[in-house]
């Protein structure tokens, strides 16, 4: 059978990295296939009616859409290895915190930095921030995934990478080292994975994307 | 190995049902635990400190919440009628529609009953109810799962039972039989399966809990 692969997306998204480090992980060929965002394809409209949105998957014709829907598919599919824990328990482990991560982290982060860092704001990011620290501790573990990263890894790809490349991009701190040691070590080794470090763009992209999607460009 | 099953939740929470309909289906014997929303126990503080809500079920002391991911893990530890399809394309396909259906449409319907039947709300309710009509017309069967209910079902519970019982309460209608064919047929077959009806409180509680919620009574 043909194992034809596209991902449909731009470098910029932290969403679409996630996806291409899920392929990286496995070992996986694919086309990489940039969208415009202020001018979709026909393809991606077609794709993703609902959300309209990238990233999405196409194996061998069949579109998927919604990043960790697309990670799940990925660890299905392609052997080799893991990113999901085997055990039942530890898998809907995985997947609440990865929900948790994209739920409620990610949107109290955008909306810390989309205030320009009004207090408020940046406390709720705190607060979100917080429950990921703690889960670190009470793992003790190089990774949410112990000492492989797994669904929520890749998850919280925003704040190993994009948090940095905003905080710089807009002047603002959202989140110190100080406040989370624990997140922050988690952040380097993570960046240093070599299926993490072949998915990310070039930092200095990421800091302009941000300073003009903030009006700071 | 005991198997002791607990379900922490409230009768009137539609994703409460969701659970109470996959374990059901599975067979599974369980305790319910009705909990007080205005006065949490302090175990469903411990079991979800991130999101302090119900559903949480308490397998062997183990305690997993967010309604979707206890579904899928009651579909990977009790055998039996599968809720999620085998095969990988599929099921990203049924994880993509819950999470479209949890994600998309409940936050719409929600926000036109919130609004008081504000015209540009329920415009955006139809707008994502129509994805739902329109993916029961393209699959031509009687539940998004085919001849049996999946997870797209369990995900669309409040489609079929609370919507109607927020109409009467509130007195207005969101969701037509004229508008959405396929959609009220769907609901007319999936509260009639009887997984569904045991996992259902009395109508006339839910009518009541809305009146109470949106200020009618």
């Amino acid at each position: 059978m043909a194992n034809e692969v596209k991902l449909h997306g731009i470098a910029e998204s932290l969403f679409v990295c996630g996806v291409k480090t899920a392929l990286n992980l496995k070992d996986v060929k694919y086309e990489f296939v940039v969208e415009d965002l202020s001018n979709k394809s026909a393809d991606l409209l077609k794709y993703n009616p609902v959300y309209k949105k990238v990233p999405v998957l196409v194996h061998n014709g069949n579109p998927i859409s919604e990043s960790l829907v697309i990670v799940e598919y990925i660890d299905e599919v392609w052997k080799g290895v893991p990113i999901l824990p085997q055990d039942a328990y530890e898998k809907a482990q995985a997947r609440f915190w990865a929900k948790v991560v994209n739920d409620k982290c990610f949107p109290a982060v955008v909306n810390a930095f989309s205030s320009n860092g009004e207090e408020q704001a940046v406390a709720e990011a705190h607060e979100a921030l917080q429950f990921l620290e703690n889960e670190l501790k009470v793992k003790g573990s190089k990774f949410f995934g112990g000492d492989n990263i797994n669904l929520v890894d890749i998850a919280a790809t925003f704040v190993a990478f994009w948090i940095g490349a905003a905080e710089e991009a807009l002047g603002i701190e959202v989140m110190s080292k100080h406040k989370f040691p624990k997140l922050t070590e988690w952040s380097d080794n993570y960046i240093n994975c070599q299926a993490v470090k072949d998915s990310l763009p070039p930092r200095e992209n990421v800091v302009s994307y941000f300073k003009k999607r903030f009006g700071k460009a």
